[in-house]
């Protein structure tokens, strides 16, 4: 049951992620000031096929467990806002409410945390890294809103 | 316990949802040649507000029973491809990969409701309107695929 349970969230985060295929990094994110702490493009995907394995494999044991529903809830709200980011700042190059969208994340992903924590500690566990990469991501985002008003000001049409 | 499931599950839509208003309906969706059976845009909005609610109903009761792991499991998969089809059509007006995704998102929908239908039925019920949306929107984007071949090959950079 583990692996069935594994193969429906991890599919979950590639439809989630597949967000970063479709909207990459294009000229206008290169056009952009970065903060110092800025990782190379290459980290991003690498680290998070690592964090969708972590993610995938939390949701799968506390999946098993009872009295998960609070956990689950918080799985399903995270994945929901993770997929959202990368269409919002990449696609519409809006960077305000790309903030708004990364906090939100942060927010749901330290609450399922918690709440994965208090039934399967493990889990709890495999969710940190998660926590701490959507940190880093929201420092940048933040910092790029700093270091760029113009293109906060810009934005791009939507269709 | 119900009504905080019932938020945390309605947030995960709606954060969904943001994408219809991120990545509205525009000029080239107005352009496209549609089949008789299209809704009017403002039928959308209402609909999705409607299932939304039956969604987060039924994720905060299966979310309280034991033995919920593949239902609750895609309740995650079936958001995480919701979000994903509106930028896709109409974000980078791509109507190959949209299809594939409302297809994925037919069949996620569909396995979840028959996973919820075996621990809770009405939960499996408060799903079929959701199944049939889902099956209007396939036809809508298939037929939309066909009608306007020009518009298939065209595309749109994503940045």
């Amino acid at each position: 049951m583990f692996w069935i349970l594994f193969c429906i969230f991890l599919a979950a985060c590639l439809g989630a992620g597949a967000t970063g295929g479709l909207f990459p990094p294009g000229p206008w994110y290169r056009s952009l000031t970065k903060p110092w702490f800025t990782p190379p493009d290459w980290v991003f995907p690498v680290t998070w096929m690592v964090l969708y394995v972590c993610m995938a494999t939390a949701g799968a044991r506390v999946a098993q467990l009872d009295g998960n529903g609070v956990a689950m809830a918080f799985w399903a709200l995270q994945i929901a806002l993770n997929g959202l980011w990368t269409p919002v700042f990449f696609g519409l190059q809006n960077i305000r409410v790309g903030l708004f969208v990364v906090l939100g994340l942060w927010v749901a992903v330290a609450l399922g945390m918690g709440a994965m924590w208090q039934i399967d500690p493990v889990s709890g566990l495999l969710f940190a890294p998660y926590l701490l990469w959507v940190t880093i991501a929201s420092a940048l985002n933040a910092a790029v809103w700093r270091l760029n008003p113009q293109a906060v000001r810009a934005g791009r049409p939507s269709a």
